[in-house]
């Protein structure tokens, strides 16, 4: 399912380095030790970068109790960095939906703040999505102010296996994005696409976690849009029932496309006998008009592009080569 | 958490045999031997047991295509027998409802027959509710007619590690649901419940498969119920996600008493450090007023009671001895 990777360069980075804070609204982080590998990747690519004073933070599996990481969440949003960097997921976020402060939010994203992020990350960007928090704003043609889905400065910056800490495709495309310079990613998708070309707000993420926020207010009404979906550790038929409750919401025949990205790490069972995510892929698409197309490179994988959530956006497919320009 | 259970019994079973059909709407039955050895025990027990002609089809993880299934499920409405008891559950029946015929299911219901199971059997039974095919239908008082949580062939009459083939109070509470006889179920509780006296439609079961529904056509709008709930091979993180939707989905706090089963067979983490299922009891406690009782011998476990799914029932708590009567 993964495809090959198209980012579309303008420029460089710009020489000032980029305010970036690195803090923890979810699971705990177990050792200090990625946060300071990320520290260091992240200043090598040019970024300014903090760690929040309860990143670190433990209380059970929680990186801090709900107070502790609601405050992070606030500080952050009243610190308004050029760019707010999750730690890792897990699950925390939808604990704290109820009680987020999402003016201050939206205040943020009108002096420039970038939220980026993920997994569990999910439930902050779709919740600001329902409770327009996540633009649109007035701020100018380019901006990179809002919420992206992107990597996280643990899983992405700071692995021990490896020496530069992360996936260069991955650092490149958060760098170029973070710097207002990504315009577009590319992908390799199945065949049966070509000459697709909608447009509608990209909005998505982790399948799990979009599917604990159903029938909640924090859930967005998004119609006409492009959907991204991705997720890990979840056995192909949990996969199925996730898509088919969309498609019972009435949410896929809602969209313009959906597009799916990495589902990892299941274990398969003695009873599939062929059963698995091809045969989950095409039991969809039987179900619903609206084109599904894989390959985007986006998960729990090291290859990771970065997405602006709620942005206008154009899919575009020639042959089996996709396109999301916003 | 697991309770004592009390089985008020007003008589002995009838002499009649009730016709029983043994049938498979979800996941496939991998050997004809817990089916033999439950047709067996179910014989032994009194009913007159038929298995239907697809119980035993497989097409990858399911009992039969959805066709297959779908066509069983109707054939099973259309005979109306005394009772109709699931195979077992695994995954398929949130495929069907979309597809079956309501006012058949109801007409069975009307006609006597007793819908039994849990696990994926949940989907059929809370749909059912919400298309009003559940009842109230007329039906003379002490009916079995309608949908009971409770046993299911394979996992209950039909283990080979038994020389019964199940647990004898499972069986004898299912013997003595079927035959009109059963009245009310007891088990013991937790401290602080003392004196609640409530009453309300009884509706729940598993609570994935629940979640899976929320936000579609076919999850019922009951309100002021008592809602009882169980799961298997899910991490307490998710158990609460999930609770945590129904509360963030005003679920919670329309009902009258939520009354958790047994949550079992999740592997712990070692991120987790103290957090557990009675740290997730404790949150939802702090998070809403309806009493929420534990200790209901219901769920993924050998010793599990039946109950009417829909039916009027009170919940009387005396000191720790819980009553559920109907």
């Amino acid at each position: 399912m993964g495809g090959c990777l198209v980012v579309i360069q303008n420029s460089g980075m710009t020489d000032a380095r980029l305010p970036l804070i690195i803090y923890s609204p979810a699971g705990l982080v177990p050792s200090a030790a990625p946060v300071r590998k990320a520290t260091k990747r992240l200043t090598a690519l040019g970024f300014d970068v903090t760690v929040d004073t309860s990143a670190l933070s433990k209380q059970q599996r929680f990186a801090g109790d709900d107070d502790v990481r609601l405050a992070a969440l606030h500080r952050i949003a009243g610190a308004a960095p050029s760019v707010a960097l999750a730690t890792r997921g897990g699950y925390g976020l939808t604990r704290l939906l109820d009680r987020i402060d999402w003016p201050l939010i939206a205040r943020s994203i009108e002096r420039g703040t970038a939220w980026v992020g993920y997994s569990d990350v999910t439930a902050l960007q779709l919740a600001a999505l329902a409770h327009k928090a996540a633009g649109p704003h007035k701020v100018e043609e380019g901006t990179t102010a809002g919420f992206w889905a992107g990597p996280m400065a643990c899983d992405d910056f700071g692995r021990a296996d490896s020496s530069e800490g992360g996936d260069d495709v991955t650092q490149d495309c958060f760098v170029e994005a973070m710097a207002g310079d990504l315009e577009a990613i590319g992908f390799r998708t199945e065949v049966g696409f070509d000459g697709l070309d909608v447009s509608g707000r990209l909005w998505g993420g982790n399948l799990a976690v979009m599917q604990s926020m159903l029938g909640t207010p924090h859930f967005p009404q998004i119609k006409k849009g492009i959907l991204f979906l991705e997720d890990v550790n979840e056995h192909p038929y949990r996969i199925e029932r996730a898509l088919l409750q969309l498609h019972q919401s009435g949410i896929l025949a809602q969209q313009k496309a959906i597009v799916l990205g990495a589902f990892t790490e299941y274990r398969k069972s003695p009873l599939d006998r062929g059963y698995n995510l091809k045969t989950v892929i095409a039991y969809l698409r039987s179900l619903t008009a609206t084109p599904i197309l894989t390959g985007l490179p986006f998960g729990h994988v090291p290859t990771k592009v970065c997405m602006p959530i709620g942005r206008q956006t154009n899919l575009l497919v020639q042959g089996r080569d996709a396109l999301l320009l916003w």
